[in-house]
């Protein structure tokens, strides 16, 4: 059963799907291999993550493998309604549509849970943490989880800390060739590429304030840069300051940056990133944006309160007139820019966060019954072979440490 | 009069003239300025170029300062259906449409020389030549015109010096603050914007071959190493070439490049840059497009030759799978793919080539009779009179030379 | 007591000392605060590190802290006679020379530890070794050591898992304020300098292939496509490998890389990197250089017996004519090119590196016999804490977290 | 006859000059084809250039194309004593020295007269203006002269657009393959490394302020911010201003400027760029260098009368304590810093500038007498022969236009 938008999108959809497919080689050979040994047989995955193109190719690779699949879309704005409607076509159990309401986003939730799931796979945590404060009751046959977020893993990690997670969750988001290549290279280009859908405006020129020099800050600023923008950035913690300042950039405090920026990219998983008095000292034309998980970065109650009227100007783009006569344009209701504005990352990239997602499932069944209560590393041995099968699509080659080499590593007598 | 696809959409297109306005703060101050004086009384001008968002506030600037405005097309997939609405309702002359024939698009020319124009204003050209070709007889009226792009220049400077112009045309291409922002900053973005929102892919850890390094070719570079892919050149220019090498990326034949191209861009000017025999050794899912003035320069006879099957895989992205098995995406036909797959060039670079344009109609007026039937530069002044303002809309200062630092620049017994 | 090259140096070596003083604002900063508590009284340092002006800040900025200090260079080649002299002048004991031969490098090493130190702090764990090899019973008395480099913490990393290590290490390399500034932003600079130093060519056009892509390639790789070189990156470890490709450089096996680079630079951390057939396919001219801590990166043997002729072309630059024609030069005689031909790691990297190091060596004290036996991580506060002063003597400021802000930071119910 | 520093430097001289040699294939290659020739025969060539590795190899290449040379260098602080040691050793007529008086240095200038030139080589123009100021006389039997300097251009054409220019110049500066590469990489590269090598500083995290945004300027933004720093650029010309912007630099006044600096380099061709109100607002600690041809960008006379002292602490690098209290670091004694603290342009750029004053040498023989006393471009011809083989010599290839390609670039006809 599904509850999705719109079904006459589905052949759409399904040309999405099949595009992703082209630009996700490792996930497809991993489809490959385990849709022959059916590692996930008998198991029932609820999922909560966005719909897009690429999770179709992973919804359908769990399937392949011999998984039951139910799932919601972890984000009001993310879901591309094509895509829903072609895995519903398929066969696939989902309750996903753009632009849900609050309430409406946790009752799709709440429909992947009646199968009973023996296995989550979450973005953001929200199907966890329902599951933890409506229905601990499942938690019993649930092997483990996955969680694909900064955000989410800080939280998760916190309640294990605390003794009150009820099940094993592996932290995708921090094997290597997830984090270090889907936060940094997906969220710096599909973020920018979403402030381009959505305003068209050329980032030569600029200057870009983007908030948080974490993983996705520097992501960011890769690309702003790489676009002819001049960067700033604000951050709390000294380290990524420090980073941000020998990368070239500019490190101040909100206050000062909001005076001097054109274009805002909020980056950080805090909130109140951006608030009434950063609107008030902005310049006239100023864009905002948030592609952190959460729509709390942007202060939007204080952005509403401030302004004498509000209109789309585009797709994506509101303009807010404040008192003081400025313009003011938001992005995407501040929800996540790449997602709502543009596809989200590219599928070159989630072919590696998603392959570990996939080899994470795998991994908790076979360990069914041996971790502990709170969140894991993925394994190093994975992060590896999913990295060398990605490299061997790109057409790039590793040497080999000879034997020799080999022994030299681990010889802690050799030297000078 | 007018003729477009669907008088409904004006109301958004109107949106987005007005987003562009608040994107061309040079063009909307001399549309202030000159809306009062009026230099452009009793003038009519017919204009063939891409009817875009930032065409519209050339037009309506034009308007403003007192001119009569008759507009086609320059390019049978550039015209935003919406905003040549926006513009018909507001009472412009207007023929134009997205996915014009080759022979709708010469009757659109001919419907604005109807009021027999008193300046032309040419995007390549086609208006000009049709004006030679057609209706020479017009040529006695037209005080003079102006050419936008390099291909269109090239070609009106050959003939002018063969004797064979019949009236004088501004090398508006040829401003600074034209061909060394639009073509560099302009091309650069609006092309790789084009190309993400017709694919989607990661451009971090891409081959891009980029045919041509001229302005458009390294502008092209700029951004696709921005983005983090490798890029190639090729060039039939040596000093070009060089200049490719010295920026890093490496040069060679299309013979060679082929192979190793997961991006393909032309920007030549020229035809016949990718053919049968380049398609064949390409890469399975290499993709293919085009961002100069003509669709020439990929050879799209060779590629339907070569291919077994083509669909459409999204919004301007076909797939044509090759006898040899392999998939070759071609973007937009071929045509330009900044304008057809995203909004062509950003309005702030636009802000600039249009002032000059619209500064280079007021020039004719008020050079009538004295200029030569060739090709023109444009006046120094007007150069540094729009990069003057446009720094100051950008918030950015400039020093001053002294009374005693302009005598030194003058004086050459000063030295050493 | 002290042996150096040449007393009459000191006056220099002073004027180089106060230089880095005036760009170490951190450690003189420290400085300040423990010369007046003194908590490193009573303690003896030894210390094996290279010999450089910025050394000799933190050699005296230990002295006013408290403690006797003996010292040896880490490298027969990195020794700054000058430096050495004035450290001697004032009082330290210092056994280090530019040009050690390998016999004397062990000679200077053993007579720092005459005093019985009570501390040590090493540069790629040679006195640590030599103590664990030759002299077990001075451990009885050391209350732990430190070590600066990623090679020297892999092994003893290595020795305390296997029970073997004496006393407890803290890795000041892996301090976030080391590792990932020094080794990325200083071995970066630095070692361009000193392939510029010894060879003036130019780097824009050139094909520059390094040998390993960990923090010290990346760094490598930053500076060189920086100076518009392309990068060719080697690797053995396909994370790191996938990194150089989303950083827009190409990645082959050496065996390929060999026949297209123009400079070499192997920054590895492993030995036999370039070796024999490597030279045989390399062009004629190619540059070779290492920036590992030991100079059994690039295989000398085989150079040496492969070519014909040899002589010194510059400082620091040796032409060897192969027999098949062609001219290699080696730099540095494949030592550090970056201490041995420039200057080391530039100040401000090293203020941050040093002030670790001290650091560490007040927290061993603090902690004395609570440390077992291993190797330890330096503590998060620190590095926080250097890095907050660091970005204050740059003049950034960062934003401060609301208390409301940090209950959301660890509150995991909060969300969507 | 000579008068050099010291002739026991010759050997290390004559070694530079080699490894030059192997860095300037293009320069060499034309050496071997008109050493066979000798187009120069007969000709008496007075030069006034620095003398560097670069310039010996062109001296020794005119040479073997038969002509006679007299060579005075053309800055007191940029002759290479070695190499003007072994250019006297064979032979070449040479008067230069480093750290010549102001004195000194026209008495080189004048011995350089002594045998009647028939050809002129500057660079800055000033052998060219004592000719004209002091021995016009000489301008009879003077062929004609080449200038390097874009300084030097600007005012010989001004010279001859008065009608004062005694017998035609050719503007080697305005070759493409000179301005366009010696000028951007040239300059960028060897500035850099000229204050690496005179205060060994950390760009990475430094502010930049770079005065001047033409070719220089622009060559050492990008090489600034290629090794990490912040830029700020000055400027007076609006649209080289707008380019700085859209590269990603901030621009501002230098009063603005001047607080914020950490590095500043002038480049700008005008004196007093950096005068006595900026020194005052500089911070403690800032960096102060010129890489212009003339030593009045940077007012050293201000800087003296606001100085309470001044020592050297640096070769090359001389500490200003003002009465504010703060240290101000001047390198080169703000002369050009890339020739007195490092080697100059790169041997690879300069084999381009060079091979294009030895082709105008030649050309200005070929073309005696049908030349008018004005400043003359080069021939594009030559401009391309040398691309052409400078590409050969790295090892890239170009494409070719086919016929019917050739036929499409002129025919103005073809097109949409």
């Amino acid at each position: 059963m599904s509850k999705i938008a719109d079904e006459k999108l589905a052949a759409q959809g399904r040309k999405k799907i099949e595009w992703a497919e082209s630009r996700m080689p490792v996930l497809m050979s991993l489809r490959e291999k385990y849709g022959k040994s059916k590692p996930l047989k008998a198991q029932r995955i609820a999922g909560c993550l966005h719909v897009t193109k690429e999770t179709a190719v992973l919804i359908e690779t769990l399937k392949e493998a011999g998984a039951e699949v139910s799932w919601s879309g972890c984000n009001p704005l993310s879901t591309q309604d094509d895509v829903a409607a072609a895995l519903a076509e398929e066969g696939t159990d989902i309750y996903a549509w753009h632009g849900l309401s609050n309430e409406e986003f946790y009752w799709c939730i709440e429909q992947t849970l009646n199968f009973k799931p023996t296995l989550t796979l979450d973005d953001g945590a929200d199907l966890i943490f329902t599951i933890h404060k409506k229905h601990p009751e499942l938690a019993k046959e649930i092997i483990g989880g996955t969680e694909e977020t900064t955000t989410g893993v800080h939280r998760l990690r916190a309640m294990g800390e605390e003794g009150k997670l009820l099940y094993p969750v592996i932290a995708v988001n921090d094997a290597e060739t997830k984090w270090d290549f889907d936060n940094v290279y997906g969220t710096g280009q599909s973020t920018l590429d979403g402030i381009m859908r959505s305003t068209s405006v050329l980032f030569a020129g600029k200057t870009v304030v983007i908030a948080g020099y974490g993983h996705c800050g520097r992501g960011l600023a890769l690309r702003a840069s790489g676009l002819g923008a001049n960067v700033i950035a604000t951050e709390v913690n000294p380290i990524a300051a420090l980073k941000a300042t020998l990368e070239g950039h500019r490190v101040m405090k909100m206050d000062d940056a909001a005076k001097l920026g054109d274009i805002f990219i909020t980056a950080t998983g805090m909130k109140d990133v951006i608030i009434g008095r950063h609107f008030e000292s902005m310049k006239d034309g100023a864009i905002v944006c948030n592609t952190g998980h959460y729509d709390l970065e942007i202060n939007l109650n204080d952005l509403e309160s401030l302004a004498k009227t509000k209109r789309e100007v585009r797709a994506n783009n509101e303009e807010y007139v404040l008192k003081n006569g400025n313009r003011i344009y938001l992005l995407a209701k501040g929800r996540l820019v790449n997602l709502a504005a543009a596809e989200g990352h590219p599928s070159e990239v989630m072919d590696m966060s998603f392959a570990n997602q996939f080899m994470s499932m795998i991994s908790l069944v076979e360990n069914k019954g041996s971790l502990e209560n709170k969140v894991h590393d993925i394994y190093a041995e994975q992060d590896c072979d999913i990295a060398t099968l990605k490299l061997k699509t790109m057409g790039f080659s590793l040497d080999k440490l000879t034997a020799e080499q080999v022994k030299y590593l681990t010889d802690y007598a050799a030297g000078t």
